[in-house]
């Protein structure tokens, strides 16, 4: 399988290590880059990353097999909008946004007929550093890929979407949508709202700086992710909305439990509950 | 400045780093290593860490310059107990608990006048791993050591324990107890609390395996600290229950706080709070 022309709506750090994995594994003869900022589309075309500069959505998508969104989700919709009108028959559309749920209730409502093109999906991988200088072709080695496929999908264009992240090394998995959004509020977006409150309290308290001085290797790696893009996590945060405030409410619940067993001295509440928690993670096989 | 003869009760990744720090630095002509486990004492004596067994306290700490309580904070005040009969005038104590006020309040409840010979101190220091096989003359290197000295204290057992840590290559400080226990409740009890929590909501889950499965290198840093020792945590909660408390109450409200501002879709709100962290994460010096 090979693609003649592959458009990355966003060629930053997940777009562009993307099309960087598909040149090296040989999977495509041409891509075009489009996105919002002129910078950093003249950034990835002199790192090699786009081989030609889009600046209207038609130059993208002209005699195109693959079209890859990886903007912002608050992004989506705006670029989907843009994309719809000329989208050719022939074309697989595809995204890599975090959530999804919401980005096919969008593409529900842009895309019209044109729905089953579109074949949602979510890399999960990523850095702290972002744009077309942090892609790596390697990023995706051995990461897992979720797809979400919608029922219009044909079996082709899953099969085009899946060659491609396989061809970047990825191990392609499917999921129904509420089951990516639920897996993913669980996992990371949950985590990342933990670590931001942590250091948010802290950062507020009057002592601060006594209390950061005093932080150890444990806090850093706690509160690594807590340096992520604020704008980032503010729109993951509302985009899948209902699944991170059920998992939310469910450790709200969980530390109430907590505050009542250090409160009453529970010694063996508390170390049931530890001990379930460092005998799980310790037998986890989590990613290097 | 050398010491004669130092005394460790408890010579595993706390206790034994030190002893192997202070021989290092030629502080120390003889480390006599004390504990509950013959094995655990053969195992120091084999690697070096110590260079006799004491199995009475009074063999331990016979014209013994410094000695060094280095146990599960739970079991300090046993350790006490059993070392006051037998404390000589000129013997300086000191301890190596993660939490303050509650060993000071052992210590005065059964130590009577010698509370004077007790220094209490905490080393910021730590790995996953533990036992006298874990120890390390470099742990302390460039870390902080928090000193908590009391009213009763002469100047020179305060320098005595100074000279001690710095010659471990530890930057020492002191703090009161109350300082003390709030700060690390704040940085270190609180994340513990609240990793463990994470785990085992997930590990609760119907669906855990699949979570655990999509679990990315955020997952994995935020919940390293999970992995630590159960009995070690319980007890640490439990010491430090006023400060612990407070700080978790503190959390809990900003966790409600947070409820909220994704519920009605605030999304300034969410952007102030998480830029709040971010940029104080990014700003922070934390240890390599």
């Amino acid at each position: 399988m090979m693609f003649r022309r592959v458009a990355i709506f966003g060629v930053g750090l997940i777009g562009g290590s993307f099309a960087l994995a598909l040149k090296r594994a040989g999977m495509v003869q041409e891509v075009v880059g489009a996105g919002r900022k002129r910078e950093t589309l003249d950034q990835a075309l002199a790192l090699g990353i786009i081989d030609r500069i889009a600046l209207k959505p038609e130059e993208a998508l002209a005699g195109c097999d693959l079209a890859m969104i990886a903007a912002p989700v608050a992004q989506t919709e705006n670029i989907l909008s843009s994309i719809s009108p000329h989208l050719e028959a022939s074309t697989v559309l595809t995204d890599a946004g975090s959530t999804k749920s919401d980005v096919i209730a969008a593409a529900r409502a842009v895309l019209g007929e044109k729905i089953v093109q579109f074949v949602p999906g979510h890399p999960i991988a990523g850095r702290e550093l972002h744009g077309p200088q942090a892609a790596l072709a390697e990023l995706y080695q051995n990461k897992r890929v979720i797809l979400t496929p919608l029922p219009e999908n044909s079996a082709a264009s899953i099969s085009a979407v899946t060659q491609a992240w396989q061809a970047c090394g990825a191990q392609v998995d499917t999921l129904s949508a509420v089951q990516h959004d639920a897996v993913l509020a669980a996992v990371s977006h949950l985590p990342h709202v933990l670590a931001y409150a942590l250091v948010a309290q802290i950062a507020r308290a009057e002592d601060a700086q006594l209390k950061f001085g005093l932080a150890s290797s444990g806090f850093r790696d706690f509160t690594r992710i807590a340096a992520s893009s604020p704008e980032m996590w503010r729109d993951i945060a509302l985009a899948n909305r209902d699944a991170l405030l059920n998992e939310l409410s469910t450790y709200q619940k969980m530390l109430e439990h907590l505050h009542g067993l250090i409160e009453r001295g529970d010694a063996a509440g508390l170390e049931k509950l530890f001990t379930l928690a460092s005998e799980k993670r310790l037998s986890l096989n989590l990613p290097k």
